[in-house]
């Protein structure tokens, strides 16, 4: 392989199962870095992305800000398509890889080692070397002129049951990461 | 004490300097649950919170997603001023305390032992047993009547210099919780 080769190269054996309708928003609420897939003319591309929020739980609705600097906010406005990938720790290297490039230059998948894998809903791929995918489309732009902030609707979401603890990282500015640690179980009311 | 003392009693100890306007996002980004305090006629509240998300670097901007069917919903419309408290495990039973009770029934500060402490520029009171508080007026309120969104501007920022790595909480749903693990450094480009 010509791409760079930056380890979790196994994590395309994830055996998925479409979890729709099941709760999404426990894979959105922690925080954790995302990587946001979207195509256009047959070519793909991957944003690495903090800046989200669940917003509603049915229609599930996710809000997601996407700096109009970047490649893949032209995309989206166009298609009105994309994918919410959730990676983990393993792949760590190749979600900063991406967060450090422009789709505009490179095909992230080739540079990245990562696999491109048909998506059921949108005609954005789903990146294979992630534990759960949310395939979406955009609800809503009223935002996006002042925010960059879409709102997109998850119409079809998958996600490998078998990974009980993802260990998902999170963004604390400057290149430093929280990678998920312990489990805790509270008498919680909330959803 | 006749409050709930679930633990942390000792956390009201930080000293805390003002950060402002240092990096906020590395707070709010990562995706804690956070407790957000809201007060009117001399009654704080207090709402444990996991939908929000870093909209904007400067101001720094915080979308708050507040169901109106929140006691603080009311509160914020009608003083646009909050404070964004970071709980971490030690507090954790508090945190879901005062997420599975309402502030219309009950004082949450008297009720789970926490330290109100007077805000520098706003009204709503500081929560002590939190390692970092973020001051925060409402700038818009346009997503509020669709999404019950809110974006809060951070107008001043404290925090425990010495909390190196904080074990915040994130939400999974369910009351199923994970605490903040090992910390990693990438050659990110990512601010």
């Amino acid at each position: 392989m010509n791409c760079l080769s930056l380890g979790g190269d196994k994590l395309s054996q994830f055996t998925k199962q479409d979890v729709t309708p099941n709760p999404l928003y426990g894979l959105i609420e922690p925080g954790p870095v995302v990587m946001l897939t979207t195509a256009r003319g047959g070519r793909p591309n991957i944003m690495t992305m903090s800046w989200h929020t669940m917003i509603e739980f049915e229609p599930p609705l996710v809000g997601c800000v996407i700096s109009n600097r970047n490649h893949s906010f032209g995309l989206l406005k166009a298609t009105n398509e994309c994918v919410i990938n959730i990676p983990t720790v393993e792949i760590a290297e190749k979600v900063v890889g991406c967060g450090n490039s422009s789709g505009a230059n490179i095909d992230k998948f080739e540079t990245f080692c990562l696999t491109p894998k048909t998506a059921s809903r949108v005609g954005a791929p789903l990146i294979e070397e992630c534990f759960a995918n949310l395939e979406c489309r955009v609800a809503d732009t009223r935002m996006v002129a002042r925010y960059c902030l879409f709102v997109v609707e998850v119409i079809k979401a998958w996600i490998d049951p078998t990974v009980k603890n993802p260990r998902t990282i999170h963004h604390l500015g400057s290149g430093n990461f929280m990678v998920a640690g312990e489990r805790i179980k509270l008498r919680s009311k909330m959803k």
